[in-house]
């Protein structure tokens, strides 16, 4: 490949997206509910925008879709996944802020409904709602045949938290150990780059994939039987965080030998990549000196479309789908606790206090997100 | 016009739709949270399926989009509505259950940002959160260039009301009085069958409507002096029934001259006019002896399209758009209540039962929806 990929070439301009978000939050003045009635909205030192009170409790809404993975199952047309990638994509954020997400509405556009598109949709939501255990409590499918070409797939979540128990990254503090728990693949951002990347090779996605798929700590959903394709590892569904971090959370409110407040932040690694990490604290660093394994996909889609590794980094999870920092104090006993569940999981760093900035065993480093 | 227009030959599969719908729903199994814990489903006789147990409380989620009256907007580049729209659609939904809305997240996908649509967009969904009186609690902006052609903006509302005082059709009786509160327009349903007559008829809608717009209980947003555009007309933002229908729910907890449990069903008329109703109850049906006023560019669209009084009443609002069905013991202390706040709203009809249909003063009649 004459020209290194990268994000922006592959038609996403992370810098134009935030202004236009940028200008939409300016437009908004505050909200016209009071303090101390229903739906008042709760300004955390995190900056999380979605919590409300709600009597004893905070409420927590989270929307997002599940972007251009959505063309790749669309061309297969594989709809197994996309349900559990919309899913994860929202209560994966609510888990953040240490909310339990319990109900889940699901929005399509189509150019056309399709009956069997829907059925597969449908399973998809239902196995999502028992992964990340939620209600689904409604829906919409809209016909847009003049705004859409092909299907979109977005939803919101809804979670719940006891009032003075959010994880707002305020207790952040430097040698805070950091706990990274392992992706199942490219979960729901970077498509368009995995996209470019894959035309200009030339690469079939209902070919076998052309690297080793096998990684620990993942399987990967296959709708054929032999060795794994290309589709069937690019496609597969986003973790879904719900267990094992809402039940770490509930221990923690309960009888395990570490509490809540140990728990300083959770992030979720998304589009930004580890660069997400700096928007849970204005000032400390964040040393990942030792980084969960590259998901092979990564290494393969870095070589093939000669990506930079810093790119590689900022665009997608590498291996890592969400990042608990927690008090040194505590932190073998959480991660114990975690390895149970998730025995893939591991410490992966350390907050430090020398700078704003992430810093990873790649020698990658971001300063801003 | 040669041959008169409906909501068919215009694009929109009603039937399609509905089993598309259906397949997604068929394919979900029922919810793993247990009752009595947050966000267990609730079922209620009526079908609203967006409810689940809170505590003492039980809270609601509506989901939905604007449709393709965006088409309309972005081809006028006139943004200044869409965001009241899209709420009216999540928060008049809520409404009907009883609940009060609380919250709101919207979701634009949108081919490539544009931080002035943006802008544009955040002043309107102020403007809704204003008047339906939530909090924006979140939103998403999406990149989707292969996906989307034109903006597409959703949201979801988030609502509750006390356990045990849902607003559920189980009270509705014969005689009952139904009260009408009238529409500000097209609302937010029917706009591929509007766009097609414009179109057919060769009309700008930058020129003066072809009409009188002028209609008690409505006034038109206009972004231009003079008389008001057909692109106004059409594009007047969706009555937002928060104030007064959150406020008649509260006095009837409160001290007013009638209680909640005489508020026995609330119907918000959207795409499927007044065949809405018939959702309400099984059996029961639906008198509208002396309705509101049709909205005069209702009755432009009829003419110039040719268009069949039943399709339009399917399709349309025709001017009524909200109808709440009253115990007659309490129905003169609702309606004088509800008047000193929204003065053109009447009783329009009665509840019947003499067969589950509506039927309406201009002889239309609907037996399904």
């Amino acid at each position: 490949m004459d020209e290194p990929m990268d994000y922006a070439s592959a038609g996403v301009d992370i810098d134009l997206e935030g202004s236009a978000v940028a200008s939409l939050i300016g437009a908004l003045s505050s909200s016209v509910r009071a303090p101390g009635t229903p739906g008042a909205p709760v300004h955390l030192p995190g900056g999380f925008g979605g919590l409300i009170e709600f009597g004893d409790n905070l409420l927590a809404l989270a929307t997002d879709g599940v972007g251009s993975k959505l063309q790749i199952a669309s061309m297969l047309n594989q709809w197994s996944g996309v349900g559990v990638d919309c899913m994860a994509m929202n209560v994966n954020d609510l888990l953040c802020v240490g909310a339990e997400p319990i109900a889940f509405v699901d929005y399509v556009a189509v150019p056309k409904p399709d009956p069997d598109v829907h059925a597969a949709l449908g399973a998809s939501l239902a196995e999502a709602c028992r992964l990340a255990r939620v209600t689904l409590a409604g829906g919409e499918t809209a016909s847009l045949p003049g705004i859409v070409n092909e299907l979109d797939l977005s939803g919101t979540a809804l979670g719940w938290l006891p009032k003075g128990e959010a994880i707002t990254g305020e207790r952040l503090k430097s040698g805070d150990v950091l706990i990274g728990l392992p992706s199942s693949g490219i979960h729901s951002n970077g498509y368009s780059l995995v996209r470019r990347i894959v035309e200009h090779l030339g690469a079939s996605y209902s070919d076998e994939a052309p690297f080793e798929t096998t990684h620990e700590g993942r399987t990967i959903v296959q709708w054929t039987s032999g060795a794994p394709t290309l589709g069937e590892v690019v496609l597969n569904p986003t973790r879904i965080y719900c267990d094992p971090v809402v039940d770490l959370l509930m221990a923690a409110r309960d009888d395990a030998p570490f509490s809540i407040t140990d728990v300083h932040g959770i992030c979720h690694i998304t589009g930004g990549g580890l660069s997400n990490l700096l928007r849970l604290h204005p000032s400390l660093g964040w040393a990942i000196d030792e980084p969960l394994p590259v998901l092979p996909e990564f290494r393969w889609l870095q070589e093939a479309g000669g990506v930079d590794t810093r790119e590689m980094y900022r665009t997608f999870n590498m291996g890592t789908g969400m990042i608990l920092a927690v008090d040194a104090d505590r932190a073998e006993a959480v991660l114990a606790w975690l390895q149970e569940r998730m025995p893939s999981c591991s410490a992966v760093g350390r907050v430090t206090d020398d700078g704003h900035r992430v810093t990873h065993a790649s020698g990658v480093e971001f300063t801003h997100y």
